[in-house]
């Protein structure tokens, strides 16, 4: 099968081209700029795409931001501290984003002639993020069914698995996790204490895998929280 | 109801503008520069809306162009003659073009807090463009409503109707014909022979309403037809 995947750089989806590799997937990954803060997701990307030998491309839609106000992650509000099933995490909601980049992953797919688009939405996502939600999931997965004259199938294979679950996947198929991306303010280091943050070194500490990343929070400066909590 | 309308400056959906202000929508209209031949439509969308006081918006996409290669209308081959019912009409398909554009508007719609996206999907697109079939808008109007924590609805209200239903609508509401731009070949006049020109003098004829628009080939110089073929 041929495979359009929406590629960020991050945990998810690195474990899941590395996954869809794994089941005999023949891969082109899609990156999108839409004028996010954390843009160096898209170099990390390429870094972990270029040995593999994988073709990487990178939609620029950074002209459509100003479309697209009111999130967290273009830079219209500060990135929140806390974990991903806080309310206030809504304020990382990109609107539509993820319609947006599957609906430009399955034109380049149409174009290609290939069979499918494949994202990483996964069951962590659902309390916070619309567009990751199965109910969503199932709507598009028809959509896409009837874009074009041959149809296209979508694959979300993590849906039901937890972040956790993917850093156990991951560890199995050898997926270089030093090499990824999450972190939403984008500094120099992964700040260990945004939403996205707190979710990855929650599940390598679930998942008993070790976390490779270098934060520039540590555990123990986290103000009230201890090992426990994050 | 607030709503965001996919407005190319063409016939069908300057008479859905038309017909949802006059079903009392507070609209916002947004093109999208795909890298079109046609990209004059932009401008005749501009000058639509400027003397209604309706905000337009053109959303740049043109740096994805190489993604969605092999349309005619993104000028990787010719333009066909002919009518849109013939086969080699789907040279004109851009893959995926109305769910890449409805995802944009759901975005902007999202951001604005607006209730609504519509676009001008008609009966006689069904043929040709997969993304104008009933069951397309359909799947596409449940992957709306989930989108976001807010539902969103899409409007397509003309998926039933012909084109010629549209012109006699559009002439009881007063619709500027004159002004907007049908031609995929984007010259200075109407070709009068591509896809879309052929469906659009066809419309007028089949609703006895006269045609304001000045193609380049008037129909007496259509080799092998006469009027009653087009």
């Amino acid at each position: 099968m041929k495979t359009v995947l929406i590629y960020s750089g991050g945990l998810d989806s690195t474990t899941l081209l590395y996954h869809l590799r794994h089941e005999g997937h023949v891969l082109r990954c899609l990156g999108v700029d839409y004028g996010q803060r954390h843009r160096r997701e898209l170099e990390s990307a390429r870094m972990i795409c270029a040995p593999l030998g994988v073709e990487y491309r990178i939609a620029d839609l950074s002209s459509i931001r100003p479309l697209l106000a009111g999130s967290a992650l273009t830079g219209d509000i500060e990135v929140p501290d806390g974990h991903y099933t806080e309310q206030r995490m809504q304020q990382t909601v990109v609107p539509n984003r993820n319609m947006i980049m599957l609906s430009i992953a399955i034109g380049w797919a149409v174009s290609l002639k290939y069979d499918a688009v494949a994202y990483a939405a996964h069951a962590g996502d659902h309390t916070i993020y619309p567009d990751c939600r199965p109910a969503f999931a199932e709507a598009m997965a028809r959509a896409v069914k009837l874009c074009d004259w041959r149809p296209i199938t979508l694959h979300c294979s993590f849906l039901d698995k937890s972040k956790a679950d993917i850093v156990r996947l991951g560890a199995d198929l050898g997926v270089p996790f030093e090499k990824t991306w999450s972190c939403y303010r984008g500094g120099e280091l992964h700040c260990g204490r945004c939403g996205t943050c707190t979710e990855r070194r929650e599940a390598f500490r679930l998942a008993g895998v070790a976390d490779p990343t270098v934060y520039s929070t540590q555990t123990d400066q986290l103000g009230g929280c201890d090992e426990s909590q994050i």
